[in-house]
């Protein structure tokens, strides 16, 4: 029997995908992963495979896979050098197949649907879950629904429309849409899939286990990644967790939860010692994909993050903006503002804490730039215009202006 | 020392970046590998050090790498039952840094640019290549100059202006600019890295080699792609020379190299049996990272598909677009309209050839639809409104009518 631990009031309950949320306290539940040894899978590619043992998955079909995973730990050594920095790695999502780490999540998640024989799945989001959702819907031959916002980008429908599923507009207020998918959920049968999905957490897991693996089966000392719903990091905490309890591990890295200044209700709560969260009436940040006002998982992110002695912190856009140019043209990564929060926080963050020479911190970047490329402001971009005939004096001029076009 | 090796007229000239082209038929040269045993490096991670001994590269810089490589090979077997064909598979370049195949040529090319001490490269492009180079200059930290044309998309200059290269709009003749440009760099010692650059070729070389140890070591029948400018295609049919020479495979497979009818200068040349082909004064297709009038290996590529016993054929906008609708929709596949021709290029292929049951056929997905979200036609998506109050009886309204909301 699998149950569903509600890590708010420390209560367990039988797996019912459709109902997510603790009876008592109303936070959302996560899976209850049973202690005993658990191996590593390393002959196989597919992260699923891999991570079997530590996954709530009686079988795995491989053949609903798109490729998830195996993402890269990438060095940042020209921003090590620029900050003072010790060891600085940016682990990449972008590389997943709907160019986020939504996708280490749905990939679980529609397991369980197709192992449970559901199949209507949906999801509650503007962007790049709702693009995951319906890829995997898609491979796994399920109806699926994307509910968004009235005002949602036509980029946005058309990344996930484009797979086929059902995008339905909803008038109305966002935190009250996300409760009515899961009542509508439970009486048609449609598993929603969201945000705080105790299954997509569990996919998130397997990205802490990547970090460590690439670590050299060490945890590091430092992770950053951008806090929205809180999901994602749950399943982080939840991983190095499980690499304690494995005996792999002697210390959980400390995390730091960054949210946009624009959209931060964890890191007002955090700083303020609360153990609950106020919700936002209104949002503003560049961080579109990290913009939840009521986060569903708030709570329990902060009841986590203080156990294990992290910290939430909230950093300006024009920060996220500068962090993610910097990212760009000092590494060659393109991220979304979401992601470059983590530069932006670390940039906060050390001048409060003093880093070991031996630290080793990682920058987790959640998506790419492609997603949100109208985060970037054009003005800032080194252009020029010439014809055939004087492009040689052109790129003469170009040369000496400016080193590597930065500005 | 190291060669280039004109396949066209079978001469060897000593290697320089600089001028990659044949003095004696102006075709551009490629890399002689010399033979003798080689080996793959299975325990890395990074491609290039994985397929050292096959690449002419001295020293690899793996602080240069942004984590190209691995790519998923997936299976389609939804496209396989619809359409009964034998095994069929995508190797999704998609994958990559900056969303394509291109980065698998780029990285090997700003290794040897380092390499040689250069600090100055530069690329012509208007999409792919463009953001590719762009990225890995950065990374690099070199001076990059990415020329486009006057017309280019706002988009494309911002996922390469982002980086930080310096963009010169060049207003005239496309073809020209190309040409220009190796003037130019020759001049400045600008290492232009277009789309021939003989080191470019030696990385698509390594998607090959992957395709190869990810179908069990066997060299697969049929592999289909989009031709462009013509490296690609080179590539990957030097990878499995390579092979063939090292004993690991029997045959090569055979390519079928698919252009857009709106701009398909080899597949024209190919059908007459011209051995060089026309080249175009007008171009009009969907898949504009293949829309190539001149492409300056063509000359080569059609004489290395009929030394191989290749085809090259085209395929109409429609079925570009249909086969990229099919892509998402079967197998939640997002991909370039060029990508999708590959699909649509089998669809006509399988009707003048049988196949094998035991055949096993790849498409490569040049690279992410994200990059194209023009192409898409919002009308062909399933998009419905409603309120919170009517979210329920709306669901109820969707779901009969459409399965998967395919139209």
């Amino acid at each position: 029997m699998e149950y569903f631990e509600c890590l708010f009031c420390d209560k367990k309950f039988p797996v019912d995908v459709f109902d997510i949320f603790c009876s008592h306290c109303r936070e959302p539940m996560i899976c209850y992963s049973p202690p005993g040894k658990k191996n590593f899978h390393l002959d196989k590619v597919n992260p699923l495979e891999k991570f079997r043992d530590f996954l709530p998955l009686e079988k795995i079909g491989k053949e609903l896979s798109l490729g998830e995973g195996n993402s890269p730990l990438i060095g940042l050594n020209r921003l090590k050098e620029k900050y003072g920095l010790p060891d600085l790695y940016a682990k990449d999502e972008s590389f997943n197949p709907t160019g986020s780490f939504k996708d280490m999540g749905t990939a679980v998640s529609v397991q369980k649907a197709v192992s449970l024989g559901i199949n209507k799945i949906g999801t509650v989001s503007t962007g790049n879950m709702a693009a995951s959702t319906a890829a995997y819907g898609a491979r796994a031959n399920v109806k699926t629904y994307v509910l968004v916002k009235e005002d949602v980008t036509q980029e946005k429908l058309l990344s996930a429309g484009i797979f086929g599923a059902s995008l339905i507009k909803v008038k109305g207020d966002y935190g009250e849409l996300t409760k009515k998918s899961f009542s509508i959920g439970k009486k048609k049968k449609i598993y929603f899939m969201n945000s705080v999905d105790p299954f997509r957490i569990e996919g998130y897991k397997m990205i802490g286990f990547e970090i460590f693996l690439q670590s050299n089966r060490e945890a590091p000392q430092y992770i950053f990644l951008p806090v929205s719903a809180g999901g994602h990091i749950i399943g982080l905490i939840k991983a190095f967790q499980e690499l304690k309890q494995q005996d792999l591990i002697q210390k959980i890295p400390t995390f730091v939860g960054v949210q946009a200044e624009g959209c931060s209700p964890l890191a007002a709560a955090f700083t303020a010692g609360q153990t609950r969260f106020q919700r936002l009436q209104k949002v503003k940040t560049i961080a579109q994909s990290i913009s939840n006002p009521d986060p569903p998982a708030g709570n329990t992110v902060l009841k986590l993050i203080r156990e294990n002695n992290g910290f939430i912190t909230s950093v300006r856009d024009e920060d996220i903006l500068k962090a993610q140019k910097e990212l760009a043209q000092l590494e060659g990564i393109f991220c979304l503002p979401a992601s470059s929060t983590t530069l932006a926080g670390l940039w906060k963050f050390k001048k409060e804490v003093k880093f070991d020479r031996n630290d080793k911190i990682i920058l987790v970047i959640t998506g790419t730039g492609l997603k949100s490329l109208k985060a970037i402001d054009p003005a800032g971009l080194d252009i020029h215009q010439a014809s055939l005939e004087d492009l040689d004096a052109t790129i003469q001029t170009v040369e000496p202006s400016s080193l590597r076009g930065m500005k």
